[in-house]
């Protein structure tokens, strides 16, 4: 599209109807983002097939149903996080498949012909940690991966943990969220091979400071094969595994 | 310059010699600042007269050596800041005019012919914020400003203080530097119509924290004109101080 | 007016109705404010034409509408920050020509003769920002300054954010509100060669601690021309950004 | 008493009736407050006519009650703090004589005939700080000082503040409260020729952090007169300044 | 090897030498690593090919030396992190095949026949940045990356970096080290499509805090492909940089 | 059970019937609790006694129902903490037996028959601490030990103390829980001879921080027998007191 | 003085040398300090005979020499405090009779006339919190209070420390000096009836953070007469001691 | 002793040589100690035959070696922490029996007829820990504990650690040092079934900020058993440690 302008203005400074200095000045006024860079920019998204993603919390509900309006248009997938039950039923009234995961917080729309693929694990340390894992687990599906969930597995109980993660040894990356103290990532990151994505959470009290101790633990592992994200950031992190699950079956 | 060549590029476009598709292709992997907007940017550092500025901290001496002896070749002026004595010696030998400021910890070339215009005045609290307000006067002069400096004047003594500020009291911006409780900059904001810099200081000890007590009683300046820089940053206030002055001048 | 007092004293002293000593007695017990410097002080306001501010938030509705009761008296323009609905409607009672802006939280009057002149952005990174954005808006409005709104781009869309950047590269002084990473005043200070004002804002959660996150991002910027003020700031910002923008003007 | 039951014990000891051994063991277990170190003690309260505080703030209004019946009995002069409303209401109808300061928050029971002597200052920056300086004045005035105060004086106005100063500038000490940048202690203390008590606020917004920037700020006074105490702890503040003002008058 | 041990032993309670209650009881008590959930865990190491690694800063340089003994008996990969000199000069002496990278502190063995694949950007903003970012461009080579250094490019030169973004820009895994205000890997966060792996440096003075400025940054990151390790932890970034690349090449 | 099933296989093999090499890969695949090691782990909890422990806050009711009914049936002994009065409510229709304890927020199945031994000391300083110092006595009594409760005595009446110390002089194991200034701890430490868990609270206002004061306080405390546990972590110190407390009577 | 010179003026105004508009613009700029108001604050000195103090640290001995030897001329008593001993033998050449502290890193020359009076206690925790406390006493001795030095008493010899406390019982102020978890003031302060001044020293580690620890500690003291200075702050507590003690005395 | 010398007093009183008034005041002013509440107090020291320990750092070596002095004479045992070569050195020439720990950086004097009794794990995550971890271990001895070190197990490697962690399940207290990450004594807590004293170490780099991170850790671990003292204080831990083992065995 855009390199048909040019071409085309191109053409004309050839054909002698526009000078040399004049398509410079019109050259330099072309917004940006109709140069080839940009393009590449048009194709990435294109290509990775990567559906629009909008972050509810701090948004008026009219603002949200506006851009929900404008997206589901041209998507067949979408995705909400943070929605409250009260959006998610006034954008049931634009879109009757509109779904709600309730412990998630999220809303989306899937295309259900869109297989699902390889293999991300999400493990939780507590019960309270589930809203933030399904967070993750949601996201990484939407965005095409096959999830394992392994929820509620302390490092108390470390037979528990060991036996559980038979279930994940074999994914291509690997979420852990916890709360309290924060340690579980630790411990999985020593066990996996693959990428594990921690995900400090805010659950705890007293000195754990609404996730600053376990974002600390997390930060300071031991095992190399752990990076963080924003405490409660379950969306990062499942988009970040979805893209590295991605990359095994590309 | 580079309007040549695109021009140029044109032309051949013009005369045949180059196809339009072609042309595309060669616009397209140009670099990014040959395009009309850089241009801007360029005239920007032209239009400004901005000198050039190294901040030498963490840098080798062989580093700092090569960028200043690329710098002078093109400039008139060249700053360098945070720089010891035995850089000062290393840069005097490739260049005689260079002068230190051991106060300041700044190397200069400077243009003689240059007007100092307009007024900015540098305000401190202690004999030990002197460093970072001289860092602030060398810059704001260096960069075509007129500076009034009035160092040492404490809140404890506020009739010496009122006294002293009418020396400052027509500046276009002002500069203050405090460590210990950050205190000045508040007092000075309530007394100037001007704009106020507030340089904290890691002037202190205990409780101070290496300047996050000056930096926070600065940020929460109930005096409406007071905008904050970070700790011992007497270069950026001396910049923005001569931006400002220098609008008055213009 | 205090001139005069001092002036009539002075010749009653002449005449002989009044002893030097008594003379001497009545100065010394004249106000502070009656002498020569407090006046420069008067006729600072008077020549600066700043409205007078009432920051509401903390204060009770009684002591507003009798603050508010006085200022509107004297002055044609009055602005009233941190103002919610309920101050707004006891206002309105007051004077019905007092306007209320929703997003910022501001209650004005203002004089509809006054020019706006020279040019403010205010720029701001997500859709949350806009309160604080208003209110920087309103304030430099309020003081003078005609200002373009440039609202809702963000570092991920460094393309549209460019594009957009051409519509204020000729402020005289940008303000950048920016929450979560706080990343947007460094790039913008990037690009700009104004002044540039940066607000933290308390939008994000986790590791953003209410705004702490993008203060500190801000006070480290690497661009020169940044300065700080405190988190959610938008008034100060607006108002320094006002100071700035009518040097040029002047 | 105790001195009494001793004697007595040595009588007997002296009279044969008991041998120096058992003595001994007797000795040992009598409670550490019978002898004479504690009666020392007992007599400080009595010496200083000290009135009994009760801090209300996080106890239950039954236990609140039970403390005030049985202080009410043997003292004048019983200061209840942190009390709200119904609070004070349900001590009302034990003690007709109670009075509550809504603005401090205070329930007292005052001795008419107790005279007020000396002087304390109390001073406060802006009129959200207003509550804490009457839990100090209050304080002050039940401890038995003349209370002089000077609120809602800003460092922005310095003229204002050095006028309203002489009321004040023959204080035995002065309580100091200050939120936002904690500026105003350090111009006391510079003008002050006695102690000052700095109380932090926690008004303020942003980067004030509810009160530990105008802690750090006094903490860190160039001042040498100024002491600090806790957050919003107009009590301690006014319970120091009236132990010093005490000390000039008796 | 242990797989050995067990099918000896359960080849000895075929053939009726051992009971098989007392063959439980051996089972029982063999160090658990001899079992075949240990044996998978050895497996990895061997099918990942990951060289063995040391940390080497607060350990003593004979434990050191001792450990690279006993690791370059077995394997042709070993790297060393956060060594100094004196250390190298040591292992040198062992081993004349070691390599000393001063920037990145490494010493390494490696197997001149691995190849380097797929691709891995290392990208940092400022010329201090450079020590981690070798750290982590000589571990991801080490773990078989093929590698692209990108220097020394701020944000504050907006189309130096959108130019310099395009040798990088196919990258499987960028790792981006930054100081100061942290803001690069935001920055390239929304230009790339891949994962990107932010690394905060302790370069800066003041409210930089030695890295927990860049580290909230980068934790607040609005790019979603963003995910954070400890502050100059160059070694793990690349570490998990290589995983991922890894998983595109397989 | 699990041993029975593995002596079953190694029968079998004996018997011939399945051979040493698929022996071993069916035990490589068995659960790692079915082997001796997770055996000895429930073992331990057999023999020590522990009731099982249930954290509600955070907990949906419908969840801690559950966890309960399924509980109640196989120990005669339950401790719910953090429990709330609706919480109870429901437990209550499930089983009559389950007691409240609404200070300490606990709901409790208890063997009557249970014998309480030894002797643990719960000390606090003042009334608004008795929460979670309930919750640290009924803990230890439901974990076997009795309890001596000492609460109310702060360290402005050292001699009270003193005397109150007595009471609790001869424990095996003191819980001093303290928030405000956090000072009992240090001052019971240095009069006892076992070890004292101490238990900072978030009583306090202002630099009190939610009991990060008394938590820094207790970390530093001078006396050696001193160790700590959460903020308002009265369960945990509860636990270990009567871990410590069975010693001796064992 | 200025009074002759405002007297003298108005004198000529009255025998008409000078027009009284004249005599105003005169009267307009004399400096402040010539007004009545600064007189007092001169008065205020003199009648304190409060001795000069100067803060060595951060100061050049250049600098420091000029000081001193400008106040030696014209006053009996000078303080220099963190005084290091090279800047002490400078000075001991300007003026034979300079007295070295070095405990205290106090240099002063002193008025061997003047008597001490009342009584200040001081006293510390640990053996390395001597030198503050040294700093403390020496400064009140300087300032004309007989001081009584407690020092290493510790709240883990609570005996000890009762016994110590009756040499201290009778003073008019106490200061405590304490490091590690701060707990003396607390306790002394809780025996006192005299106002206790808290220094927190940074004695410890670890969690003590340089003093941060017993800052809180003491910020959040339940004793009502506690009020704190800065980490270190000897000096600040020994003056304000001597101003209460003072006042007992006049 | 002081029993002596009040029963002689007694003695006297019975034999009329003193008259109970007098007796009274001479019990009155005898120091506290000598009654009975102090004998206790070291009838506990001797029951429990703690040796005297000295905590060296911060102190001169003048006033270590005369505290030495003092105490070799009158025990046993004698136990010097944080001591430097020097110290040592110095020590030896006063005692040739002292013994110095290197690592510990401890020096002893030791009845070699003691009995080491019970069982202590110590277990540290890396080999920097190691320090520490001697201070704890050499501290346990000391006081009578026979100890098991279980050095450099970490999290990473779950199988060695299961495996090593056999060694001492039977303790009757577990020290558990680690610094990065700090994630170990959760997984000890919830291996073991005695009190685990968690000490977190200064191990680390960046976000660990000198033990923070591990100290955090390991207040918030979900383990119960564990409670924590100060960073890197091995001392306390093995003092509490040898307190717990002793119960068990007496």
């Amino acid at each position: 599209m855009e390199k048909n302008k040019i071409v085309q203005l191109l053409s004309k400074v050839r054909a002698g109807k526009i000078s040399p200095e004049d398509a410079f000045q019109m050259l330099r006024h072309l917004p940006y983002e109709d140069l080839g860079f940009a393009k590449v920019d048009h194709h990435r998204l294109i290509r990775s097939g990567m559906p629009e993603v909008v972050f509810c919390q701090g948004k008026s509900l009219k603002h949200i149903l506006a851009i929900f309006g404008s997206l589901e248009k041209e998507n067949k997938t979408v995705l909400l996080t943070r929605a409250d039950k009260k959006t998610f039923q006034a954008v049931r009234r634009l879109n009757r498949k509109a779904v709600y995961n309730e412990l998630a917080r999220t809303i989306s729309l899937e295309d259900k012909k869109a297989k699902k693929e390889g293999k991300v694990g999400v493990v939780c340390a507590g019960s309270a940690d589930i809203p933030a894992a399904e967070e993750a687990a949601v996201t990484a599906e939407i965005f095409g991966s096959r999830v394992e969930r392994v929820y509620d597995v302390g490092v108390a109980g470390i037979h528990r943990l060991l036996d559980c993660f038979k279930r994940i040894s074999d994914s291509h990356c690997i979420v852990v969220l916890a709360g309290m103290d924060g340690v579980l990532p630790s411990v999985i990151g020593g066990l996996a091979s693959c990428p594990v994505i921690a995900v400090p959470t805010s659950v705890g009290y007293g000195a754990n400071f609404n996730g600053i101790a376990p974002l600390l633990t997390m930060l300071n592992s031991c095992a190399p094969n752990v990076s963080v994200v924003n405490i409660n950031n379950g969306f990062g992190a499942g988009y970040i595994a979805a893209l590295i699950n991605r990359m095994k079956n590309e």
